[in-house]
């Protein structure tokens, strides 16, 4: 992460202004406000803004008067039934604004999340930093064997460094046209007064997708905690679940009750199909269900397995 | 409006908790914070919480890393223009949330607007209050003559006399049969232990549509202004319009630059078609056009010609 | 359902104008179309139109350029995968349009599912049927007393019929008490008169939420999945359950696979907690836990052995 | 625009097979269904599937039994009514589906409409094609000097020639590295034995912004024409503007009301605040109002003369 030193003072002037609210407030997020959390080589998450807490979830699920005086056990009993029951209004009701720096095909499979407000810098209007997305060595992953859409193994050796070179001096390279291209200085200027620029909204296209844009995203809890259940998920592509863990830090800090319920019940939650339930009720009572005559398919059955830690069986 | 005592304390002790914060704060809608402001016979509109103000649409506009340190005038300037050129992003960067009291048919309205987040009081789960809407006698229209979808002349003597008795008898009776047919005291009890009492979501039908029902309502400030631009209109029905202009003021406490671009560029805005335009500069360049031959539709030219406040022209 | 006979005809007009058309088309829906299935007394729901097959779900999650000529049981097998691993968008690529007829207490709860388009009969501008629901005496059920949101036994004798009265009587009268306030003939000419007539808008209040009003309803099929795994649901009320049942037959005659997938994978799926799944693989490796020292809470525990069917266990 | 033979021969396949229906048709869409219509160098827009016609807008506008025996005329005069009164619902009741073939530069402005479906060629999944953009001479433009974001002059000479080399080498460069960290070949196996190949989730971020993506997109009539509103419009960048051409053509063929309604009130209008009004009415009235003392600041004057095709003034 490269802050430049008028934007950490940025940061820290808004830091420095507070302010007397009869909102509700959260010290712990407050505690965090404005200030960059790094992300991969060059990113960033910052929460800007939020509005609501664990209380403000309650409130709206009972479309009360004022912040209720129940006691906080009950409110935590409730945000767990809430989620437990896939209520999701209640969750609608906190709202939170984070300022992110990210590499542009990540925010591509950001941008798919659609019920979001987004504010991206715009490369049609202005210029993009220099600044790319370079894999750390540990992750400069093989494609799976197995998996169409996972890594293998890290790349060792000659190739890894071959990889880096490659991805390194392309994105300079392209950069450095890009600049070339438009043909202005820092005040737009021309640099060479013999030639026109090109458009901003055309050298742009000469960029990598590792270059990092950056973007304002707001959005409400409930459409949060289904960003975070798809983006960090074991699944999910690790440069974009790095900033969903960061966001998870943050939603920890500012509605505890609602982070542990989300935890419990979405992140680590298992579905089975109505067919694998009956194969758990069979070993339950003893039986030795096989593949075959389950009604699962082999991959449902290996799906199963899985997540029960139990052998395949004799025929799968 | 019937707040009970219970209530005005709880919104009492709300207001007396203040806390520091380094989010930005306005004033002017910290003193409106919680208050109900009565809207009709019985209902309210109070904001509940907020996110931002005129200074974070300029921030998000520019992605930039703090308040920034613009003049207050450049800032107004580029409110301005994002709200004559419909750019709609920077506005949904502030988030206000209402708690509304309101009848049922005119919540049928206003849930149209989907871009929102509401969490309903529960009929199927609780019991409504003994509250319906009865129109002020000055409120009280006939069907319009000219717009199948207006009002016309207000009711006068016996006719309206007989209306306002229907209408509360009505609502009355129906309420008192909801009670009986739920057999429930406050305490969940039977009334009559010799009948088992209706299901809350079943005794709920027989409710008439002035009833008041209330909500969480929570929206940023571009779809607000969606919903004010239609509902704040002189076209929307009286019985919203009311709810709209309450917000509305809401609105210029919380972001008044917003809110003057909202009043110049939206609500009294008028758009004229390609084909009014060409009529519009054949008048200023002298000529005097008629609906014949303009292109305009009969019903097209009408309409330009009130706009611009001038007669209908020898043929129309 | 009272359809009349001159919508009835508009129906079978419809039904007798056949087009040839290169997009995909479903003769099992096809044979379905325009046809009102009834629901409720005087409720029905028909497909108007649809976009879309099972072949479509594929060839959008592949973005292939024609119809493909894979084989139907990969197909079957892909559209399975995308369903358990909740892959939505190929499932966006399927839309379908209903017309309903339902209560509007019904509508009030079914216009929160806020991702489908709606048209709905405006009582503004139109006068309503006078048709209301009145709940079969089967239906007829009393408070759950365990269930503060749900139904217990059903009403008898005395009682029911005294509840069947009251919403008989109050919705007839308040409709009756409507017209009379309108002073409309069919023409729109005063029946008497000597009075001016209420503006519709404001009449319609005097409606009771058992009246029936009509909407042209559309959506894709991953959010109508949404609605039905919601609505279709037993602890969704009886009175919305039967209009989700009745388009669950119309999916099924649309997208086979799709349908068999939905009620796999979610009608009859189940959701467990970490907590719980630990519980389950425990009681796999033969121990006994208890729901004191296990981690879940009472009430967690009881759904667990619910689910699973298993007793409660010592100490809970 | 470069489709292969076997992709040549599925859209002629999909031709190829005609069914009937009951649902409502275009013959003039129908003859365009699936061909792909050329954009840019190597795109093209292709119409997939469509629901609804012209009189699906009016049918759902009058929530109505049957396809209606109301004349054309009629039907016309409703849909002109209901766009220029702003009336969305009625036109969302029409869809449409699309697959498109763009840079990634042009598919990140349109993935901002976020009321639409989406399924991308999965570049995590799969291996993108070998295809970018590069612009034609004529639309190689410089940087507009008077507004920050648009186009000037056409580049020339020399200029020209290096730019193009330069987007063409750095273009072709970035794909030959992706390829060779990829280290497969078509069947999936590694070109280098010796070599794992790098996972295909990151060898994509090495592909410059104009290679070519495809998806599916499908929306709604009424989304459809806001997409267009903007990106038909002279201020959208020439790149995406020439897809939205395209399709708006495919728009006229398929509801030709709708669309002729659409180019009068909404591409063709223009809107003016309550200020402008105010100058135009005096105008009318034969005064010569000047800027200063009009109540419009320089740029709201400048914008309204042009609008109106007048001279600034003296002052201005």
């Amino acid at each position: 992460m490269a802050l430049t030193e008028s934007q950490q003072q940025e940061i820290a002037a808004a830091r420095a202004t507070e302010a007397r609210t009869l909102r509700p407030s959260v010290p712990a997020l407050e505690a965090m406000l404005f200030q960059a959390t790094p992300v991969l080589d060059n990113g960033f998450v910052r929460v800007i803004d939020y509005m609501g807490d664990d209380a403000a979830v309650v409130q709206a699920a009972r479309v009360s008067y004022g912040r209720g005086t129940k006691a906080v056990s009950e409110d935590r009993g409730l945000i767990r039934y809430l989620m437990r029951h896939r209520h999701s209004t209640p969750f609608e009701m906190c709202e939170i604004k984070y300022h992110v720096k990210l590499p542009i095909f990540v925010a591509r499979q950001w941008i798919r999340h659609r019920t979001a407000n987004v504010n991206e810098y715009s490369a049609r209007y202005s210029i993009l930093d220099r600044e790319f997305y370079i894999p750390a060595p540990e992750q400069l992953a093989a494609q799976s064997a197995s998996n169409r859409q996972g890594r293998g193994n890290v790349l060792q050796g000659a190739e890894a460094a071959h990889v880096l070179d490659l991805l390194r001096e392309d994105a300079t390279r392209n950069y450095d046209h890009y600049v070339e291209m438009l043909n202005e200085d820092e005040a737009g200027q021309p640099v060479d007064p013999g030639r026109q620029g090109l458009a901003r909204e055309l050298a742009r296209m000469n960029l990598t997708l590792n270059a990092y844009t950056q973007w304002y995203w707001k959005t409400d809890l409930h459409n949060l905690f289904h960003f975070l259940s798809l983006r960090a998920d074991a699944h999910a592509q690790y440069e974009i679940r790095v900033y969903a863990e960061a966001m998870l830090e943050s939603v920890e800090a500012w509605v505890p009750h609602c982070a542990e319920a989300f935890r419990d019940f979405r992140l680590g939650a298992v579905t089975l199909s109505a067919g694998m339930m009956a194969v758990v009720k069979q070993m339950l009572a003893g039986a030795q269900p096989q593949q075959k005559g389950s009604g699962l398919s082999p991959r449902e059955w290996r799906e199963l397995m899985a997540v029960l830690e139990r052998p395949l069986g004799r025929d799968a």
